[in-house]
């Protein structure tokens, strides 16, 4: 239809999350419209993404520099620890601004159905930091799906051992919700009306 | 929040249709973890595009080659122009490949609001080719919006001096609708009963 060039750059956008073929037209034609006001900035800041921003090898975020920005503030509590599936679930509790201890980011739950086992988590960095001793309470902020209540009872176990105390976010997270989709509000209760893991 | 590389990245996908700031967060995460499969592919087709996507001189519509792939289809009927408002009008056209002719993209409608007049339309080389003689029908293919309808007569007006067919669409296009929203089987039923503009 349109030329290789168009077609190949609305099947790349296509594939993001949230863009169908439809509204990955339209950014196309945006972009190529506007292409000093919208392509070459996109290209910079691609550019730059990928050449600056890395993995947290402490806790497992993404960020320009490794330890990432929250692992080296001397302001946030390292005795708290708060785990969470996926960095998207870091950002929208940041948003919240209710929490200030630091994160640690499995990278995806327990999921039978998608073959992710223990083994395919970031456990190894979690239980090395948690036997350096600092952390005092671990939060387990994973979502109200079966897989993240799942993983939150079995990281309850493991974490027995250690003698620490272990709370999950408070009942508010809608079941079967994801915490990415949740405003800020009901973010910030659910930390603050935090149980512990029973 | 997050590094300003990646806060960066979030508010220039942001500025793209059909993105708010929950998924241009979402497009952003995925980029960034998908650095090789989904970064890396999509600078290389924007680079591209920028590079070699530009406007045919001839009838406004954005191809690598100028004149475009659809002026030089030698197969393509020069005695039938399609007069559309956008390049995604033309797509959305060719996409029902009901129309054999050629196309004029005038780059948007008449409208007051907006303060876009005749000469902010790509109107002269629209008359310079009808000038030229080969074309014998014009097909106003423009939304059945306010806006759309009156850039419709007063093209017909216009063109009423050079003796030609000229029609539009049929009704079908549903009253208030765009071009570029509509499904192939009602695009093309509508450009098979065009009917004389009167």
């Amino acid at each position: 239809m349109a030329a290789p060039e168009i077609d190949r750059l609305i099947q790349v956008l296509a594939r993001l999350p949230g863009l169908g073929p439809r509204s990955a037209r339209r950014a196309a034609l945006t972009l190529i419209k506007r292409k000093e006001s919208s392509l070459l900035p996109l290209i910079e800041a691609l550019k730059d993404a990928a050449e600056h921003v890395r993995t947290c090898s402490q806790c497992g975020n993404l960020d320009a520099a490794d330890p990432c920005s929250i692992c080296r503030d001397a302001r946030r509590d390292p005795a708290i620890l708060c785990v969470v599936a996926d960095v998207a679930d870091l950002w929208a509790l940041e948003r919240t601004a209710a929490f200030k201890g630091r994160y640690h980011v499995l990278g995806g739950v327990l999921s039978a159905l998608d073959g992710i086992g223990p083994e395919q988590l970031n456990l190894k960095s979690l239980f090395r930091r948690i036997e350096a001793g600092e952390v005092k309470e671990v939060v387990l902020a994973l979502g109200a799906t079966v897989d993240g209540q799942t993983t939150a009872h079995f990281l309850s176990d493991r974490l027995q051992p250690f003698g620490l105390a272990v709370s999950r976010l408070a009942h508010g997270v809608p079941v079967g919700g994801e915490l990415d989709y949740l405003d800020e509000g009901t973010l910030s209760q659910a930390l603050r009306s935090r149980t512990p893991m029973g």
